[in-house]
């Protein structure tokens, strides 16, 4: 298969997936949940083969978890599939309609961004989840999920591919790519691809947007930050703190930094030292840190450029400040713009941060773990942006569409109007 | 100067000017205004220097015109930015507002991208337009025009930043680059610099694309077509397509290309070529066209290939098609997504026109010409793009905004969802 050429050809029969209607759309989507139902045995043999070979090679019983595709996993996949069927077509809604001058009507129609190339990681709930929200919202798709998971993506994307097909999409509408050295390839189609989602860990995620043209939507590093205010409700902070370290550390809204206010850092300190032992949580901290809990608790030190890591792990770094000025400075300076969170119950903290701190989820009172397509409703998501440019936070459907500008006139010409011939009277119109 | 010292001080400063309030953002315009008016001497003197130097080079008339910069130019200048000041503020607004669960809210603000480097053409009002659009939406800028004005751009400089430091805005707000130099440099500025919009030729445009990391918005090539339908009006099509094409032939909005459907090209090419002879445009065309027009014109046959050309001049390329989806079918192929017309007195045919065009603007009876900011009310652009993601078209202050998400709670933890002693309910909050 030549990525660049089955690009090229995805590109131009974009406009015409863009252009089916939503009930044929939405019809592809059930058949493809209904094909999933009826093929699972199929389904699960080839995710036995996969299984089975990650066990010989030992991968960690963590991963072995995230690669397994069972009865529960099928049933939430295609549970998933019919909640997107009823969600609204998020293209072909009119975003503004303006007579500019009698008989010269703009307006502006929300539409599929194209073709969309997504890297994932090996988790065979993604492929199914990813090709869905395309197809729900009109756009192309080249897929390439892990190489630990490829024997069941074969398997399911030929499920979906083939139930596309049969609900009378283009054909043209689905492509994966299995070969790790497509990815390159994929990489340099910057004239086909209109966007592309990486998903995986930071160093991949890194190297793909640093080696290629097409834009990229997502985030390479999560470093998530909460700040304990002078303010706070202190005995409200520890569950917060570590459910946002440790109910999930792998994922990239854990938390990564705990700053805390100098003011408290003597009876708070021990408290949060105490909730971290008994969670299992490493902790380092700057110098002043480590001084306070010496003797009662391990706490390696940590210079301050250290403050810029993601640990993904039970471990976290913690840092004392005068105020929330700091908190928030430092957060803009080491942090990656994901989530932040501030705990305080003082109003003009939190508004103080929530408007300083220069991240797509900005919170108080609350853990970062809620940074989450599903959890804020949008009922996927594709990824979430660090990125300031297009879609921000987690990305679901409304990430997925842009927009063009239809100009309707009878024999309009801008010579008329540079002439003082004629002249715009810019007049919204209802819609 | 260190752009990258600069840039990454500037970064840190964005939350600043970004938190400032509408009424200070349009105090500082006012005040750019008025010292703008109270130093025309300085500017026009400074601009009297530019324009020797450049009739000393021997710039073509053309290019002359631009750099001028006189009382015409700077009462335009000023009135736009009094219109500026009228505008909306494009920052805050809420865009959604949910409750999670009980306690829980969310809401999607608008903000300010953060720092937006400008990279523009030498026109002393490009300069006054821009700085006046990043203030307005709250953004830190960094600006480099064309080295022809040099001078008359550090005087306007000079005059915008002191009166924006007057006005109580952040010094590090605004920062104006000079040497040639500094392009690379502010190219390399990945991680402090959020938006590039670059403008001027296509190579020049095409050059900061490939060499950057940096989100870029705008486009290199502006490659519009015109498709004349079996259909259209043919009287009224001929003015159409003479405006389109040299109302100002150097703007990217400006016709290339011509579609005729093959049924009327008998009767319509010799017009066609009739009104273009008599507008000093040369034309090119397939070897059918050429054939079609022999003895009587002269048409210089051209490859396939050939039809992907911008010629930015009084030139044309012409090309006959079977019918509309022949001709959205070249479009999608040889265009650059810009802008494309079709002339059609049939609805099916402007209606499959403006679905499969896979263009910014996609028309109908009216000239190209069209394609503006200031045409589509939206005050003024920084620029037309020609990428998918975040703004499309034409650019005014609303695609100089992003968002961020603000999620208060009161000790929520994601644990409690997962676990299944709490449940998100999604409710919709007006706002």
């Amino acid at each position: 298969m030549n990525i660049q050429i089955e690009a090229r050809n995805m590109k131009l029969a974009a406009p015409k997936l863009a252009n089916t209607s939503i009930e044929q759309r939405n019809k592809a989507l059930l058949m493809i949940a209904d094909a999933l139902e009826n093929s699972k045995d199929k389904i699960f043999a080839a995710n036995d083969e996969d299984m089975e070979a990650a066990a010989g090679e030992g991968l960690a019983m963590s991963i072995q978890k995230r690669l397994k595709f069972n009865e529960a996993k099928l049933a939430d996949a295609i549970s998933g599939i019919k909640q997107l069927v009823d969600l609204p077509d998020p293209t072909g809604r009119v975003l503004l309609k303006r007579e500019l001058d009698e008989g010269l009507v703009l307006t502006r129609v929300s539409v599929p961004i194209g073709v969309i190339g997504v890297i994932f990681e090996a988790r065979p709930d993604a492929l199914v989840q990813i090709a869905s929200l395309c197809i729900k919202s009109g756009n192309c798709a080249i897929l390439k999920g892990g190489k630990e998971t490829a024997k069941t993506n074969r398997v399911l994307f030929d499920i979906i591919k083939s139930s596309v097909i049969e609900a009378g999409l283009p054909k043209e509408c689905l492509l994966q790519a299995q070969l790790h050295n497509e990815i390159d390839e994929l990489l340099a189609c910057d004239k086909d691809v209109d966007l592309l989602i990486p998903r995986g860990s930071n160093k991949f995620v890194r190297y793909i947007m640093e080696h290629t043209k097409i834009p990229v939507m997502g985030h390479s590093s999560g470093i998530c930050h909460i700040y304990v205010d002078d303010k706070a409700d202190t005995d409200a902070a520890i569950p917060v703190i570590i459910d946002a370290k440790t109910q999930y550390p792998a994922a990239c809204n854990a938390v990564e930094t705990i700053l805390v206010n100098r003011k408290i850092a003597d009876s708070f300190l021990p408290k949060l030292a105490n909730a971290f032992k008994d969670n299992n949580v490493k902790m380092r901290g700057s110098s002043e840190v480590c001084n306070m809990l010496k003797g009662s608790f391990e706490v390696e030190v940590m210079e301050d450029d250290d403050f810029a890591t993601e640990y993904n792990d039970y471990i976290v770094s913690i840092k004392l400040v005068d105020d929330v000025v700091e908190a928030a400075d430092h957060i803009n300076r080491f942090g990656s713009h994901h989530t932040d969170s501030i705990l305080t119950t003082d109003d003009s903290a939190s508004e103080y941060f929530t408007k300083m701190v220069d991240s797509a989820g900005v919170y108080v009172n609350c853990s970062t773990r809620f940074a989450d397509g599903y959890r804020y409703g949008f009922g996927a998501e594709v990824g979430i942006s660090t990125g300031k440019l297009h879609a921000r936070g987690p990305v679901g459907l409304e990430g997925l569409v842009t927009y063009k500008y239809k100009l309707i006139g009878s024999g309009h010409i801008v010579g008329d109007y540079a002439g003082g011939l004629r002249s715009f009277h810019h007049k919204d119109l209802d819609f």
